[in-house]
């Protein structure tokens, strides 16, 4: 796999590209290797039972002596959600903005790797040197503090990479996205753009975070007389801060609920990027010693997580809070694609209780539309566009975007995982791959449950298992107890109590003609089992249970 | 469960509330219950292996003798689709239009129970006696044609059932939605509106279906060097229409594809609901003997269900179409809740064949409106509310509309399936409860997957299982062989060979224990075998396989 210096630059997405989550793409220059973001995704429907995905990252190991550090972008969990597993057998420094390390420092202590992992905090506007390649942070806004873009310098020509972004001209901490350092860098030269394609699709600009803050004045003036309870995301420091400072304004006290989320706001406000007035803050446990319209509850679940304190309290399954049609709830958040039917769940819930929820009109987006691309791409004006972030989806949406601002189509690349692109100045193209892949977790185990497991998994989930048992005399192979059945997820048992009685007839006398046809090798005498019972189920019910035979000898 | 004869109108909702679809609802008074739709719904995420979901009509059953009838308002499956199921035990007459009755009789043959229903084609503007109450069909607009509106004459007041609508003044097919009736028996007073809420939650009036047609002019005319693919519902025999007639301006021969539209199609086009010019249908065989630009298809498949036509096309699985990049491929549909990720998986797979894929602002939806929902109400003008079909937060949305308009709020009802809600002109209220639920529907088998057998099911997917098993000699309990080990779903045995190896270690120590302190009742001993097992393996990998203890003796 070593691969021989080059004299351009590669460019390797080692995923992030067919599933959303588990960002992590490689920069190699002759003996220089940095990794940009190293994310983990949230399993697929189908992968039953698996807690997290990472990236396969074999390329990175194989090269180990190359690979000089990490830069990460921002902390969510599709940037950085993979740094315990990956950084356990890649050891080299990670660079970040200062909200970001304190992010990531506290996965790194709940993984107890702490002190196995060099950090280092870098400034906008810092550059840093690693290897042949200068990494220059850019600040940039998204729905996370501390975001940044990077302008990576290689000795062929530069890279911008967005990471997740927006322009928001009016943010609600800190200052708006660099514009000038992105058309600076322009103007110099770039050589390739890698630009967040997430909402690519969408016409317009990402509103500013600030018009949520005036949706949520207006909210709490509406419902001066009710308790009012705000989901959000956790991350989402900003929209924090705007419920903290409308609820000062109405002479609220405020409580944060949900670990993740008291667990940002902690970091957050200890590295000082959220300011909540003294006496403002109270503890769950005070919550009941106020009256309802003098508290607001800030809490995570917004995406119908099913563990979240949101959800909880929807399903009256909540220790502490009890929804009653006296509270206002506030969905301050979209669901992502795939929560919708969790999220409808908990409206439904909510509005069940009494209470009156709020849901729409009251998020914006953390990344950026097609006006905003099409700013960033005439600020930077790249040689090659390469869109990155989102779906293949998003990444053609994009692809239309540049080709509209004049990007010929052969300089624009949606990559695949693994794809290598060699670039410089004079050409690009794809040569070679590197090896890629989705390492499933689940529990303590990192990469032990693969297909087969998987498969199993699902046909265990469709129709349940069947298991025959019995026992037979050494030697001669006689059968001297069974076959007995015992069955799970299929059908409940009373009602299959015949079922099962015929179906042990059906046994019996299969196991009697494979004996009298001297059929006693386990492997053939298992297979026919399996094949008969199969058959015997499936014109009973129309379904195919998993059937496992299993034999002991005596 | 019988009731006494009452001198007030019951409104029963059997189902087709805490879930989208089965929608059924008894209307009682005296000796006549009448039932309005019959569908049925698709499972939760959580009902693993389950087909479909019927409603339990216990009450009707025990109330059969005064079952007189079921009216269907259109021949969708969230309204007809348990009808082969609820039919068999309750035979009374199927009263629904023209279209409808096609539909459910191409049902009835499917179930072999076509000589066994009763069914009578009724036209827009009859009524029918059934017992004491006398049915309105009412014409109205919705994504399926022959759709109906029913006005329920009880002998205590007029209710008026919209069914699923969406008022539609430029309509492919047939007439605009008859506004003048609906305002005719508003005047004449009407104590009830059930009325869609589908889309409460939407502002403004839904487009035409009309203004769909535009956009595939505008499309075909755009892509005139590509094959054109049409993907939309099956049942949306107008938007089908629509292709048929843009195809014919440009050309363009025109197959379907896709068994369900294939059948609806077919259908309608006997019954008179669609015109298809001479020489434009070919078949899917002969597709290939035309150039690209010459032909269109139109197929199932747009919201991404699985085995259905575009899904096969969009893996490459499909035995006669090919994607390349010469296609242009239409979905002509808006995911619905649930489908989401489903849909972006078939997107994404068709532009990574290089498609040009068009899947923004080519829908209208079939249901009303803010807007629309108004002008029903201020034409029905009626003294109570009752929101219909939709989940409890579109319910809740359109009783904030019928506050707007002035119906006060303690006349307005949202019913929870089984509510029985007593209604006369001078009060209502809810008294009493039928018997409700959801009968799952598995492969043959109606009703005999329950919640314990779906546990398992989930359970079994999340972690696998592992079963254990021992054979015991009879009388003394001794094991003779065993304990072994087997699992399936767990982790990939390689990987695990050690670990069961250890587990196995673990049994031997626990049986041990157990013989020591004379376990040897076998449900104490499985118990023992359970918990020490799951505790070794829980401490291990963090994951609970079921396991399954499997003794034999001999």
């Amino acid at each position: 796999m070593k691969k021989e210096k080059t004299e351009k630059l590669k460019i390797i997405p080692l995923g992030g590209v067919d599933r959303i989550g588990m960002n992590i793409t490689a920069f190699e220059f002759g003996d220089s290797i940095i990794v940009v973001d190293c994310g983990l995704s949230f399993p697929e429907d189908d992968m039953y039972g698996i807690d997290l995905v990472i990236p396969d990252v074999t390329y990175l190991k194989e090269n180990m002596d190359r690979v000089k550090g990490f830069f990460i972008t921002h902390g969510h969990e599709d940037h950085i959600g993979a740094i315990p597993y990956v950084l356990r057998e890649i050891n080299v420094p990670i660079y970040a903005t200062k909200l970001t390390i304190g992010i990531i420092e506290h996965k790194l202590r709940e993984h107890n790797m702490l002190t196995k992992v060099k950090r280092k905090v870098v400034k906008y506007g810092q550059h840093i040197n690693c290897g042949c390649f200068r990494v220059e942070f850019i600040r940039t806004n998204h729905s996370i503090q501390g975001a940044a873009s990077l302008a990576i310098y290689s000795p062929v020509g530069t890279v911008v990479h967005t990471g997740d972004f927006k322009v928001d001209y009016t943010p609600v901490y800190g200052d708006a996205i660099d514009l000038q350092r992105f058309g600076e860098i322009g103007k110099k030269g770039v050589l390739a753009l890698m630009c967040d394609s997430t909402n690519a699709e969408r016409q317009g600009f990402t509103k500013s975070e600030k018009t949520v803050g005036k949706t949520f004045d207006e909210l709490f003036a509406e419902n001066k007389n009710s308790r009012i309870i705000v989901a959000t995301f956790a991350s989402n420091v900003d929209r924090v801060q705007q419920v903290i400072n409308t609820a000062y304004k109405y002479g609220r006290k405020v409580t944060i609920e949900g670990r993740s989320m008291v667990t940002i706001i902690g970091i957050a406000s200890e590295l000082g990027y959220i300011n909540i007035p003294d006496n403002t803050l109270i503890d769950i446990e005070e919550v009941k010693r106020y009256p309802d319209e003098q508290t607001v509850l800030i809490t995570t679940g917004s995406q119908g997580e099913e563990m979240a304190a949101l959800s909880r309290m929807a399903s009256g399954m909540h220790k502490k809070i009890v929804i009653t049609p006296k509270d206002t709830i506030v969905l301050s958040s979209n669901p992502i694609p795939g929560n919708e039917k969790a999220v409808s769940k908990i409206i439904n819930e909510l509005l069940m209780k009494g209470a009156n929820v709020i849901f729409q009109d009251v998020h914006v987006s953390g990344h950026a539309c097609q006006e905003e691309i099409k700013l960033i791409y005439s600020l930077v004006r790249p040689k090659y566009a390469i869109p990155v972030h989102g779906e293949h989806r998003h990444l053609i949406a994009q692809k239309k975007v540049a080709e509209e601002l004049g990007i010929a189509k052969e300089n624009i690349f949606i990559l695949n995982n693994g794809d290598m692109l060699e670039i410089d100045d004079k050409s690009a193209g794809i040569h070679g791959r590197a090896p890629v892949g989705a390492v499933m977790v689940d529990g303590l185990g990192v990469g032990d449950v693969g297909n087969i497991v998987l498969r199993d998994r699902q046909h265990l989930a469709e129709d349940g298992v069947i298991i025959v048992v019995m026992t037979l005399e050494n030697g001669s192979g006689q059968v001297l107890a069974g076959p007995d059945i015992v069955s799970r997820g299929f059908v409940y048992v009373r009602e299959s109590e015949s079922l099962l009685e015929e179906a042990k007839h059906v046994l019996i006398a299969c196991v009697d003609h494979c004996m009298q046809n001297n059929i006693s090798d386990w492997t053939r005498l298992k297979a026919e089992i399996k094949d008969c019972l199969s058959e015997f189920v499936w014109k009973e019910t129309k379904r195919r249970p998993m059937i496992i035979p299993v034999f002991t000898e005596v």
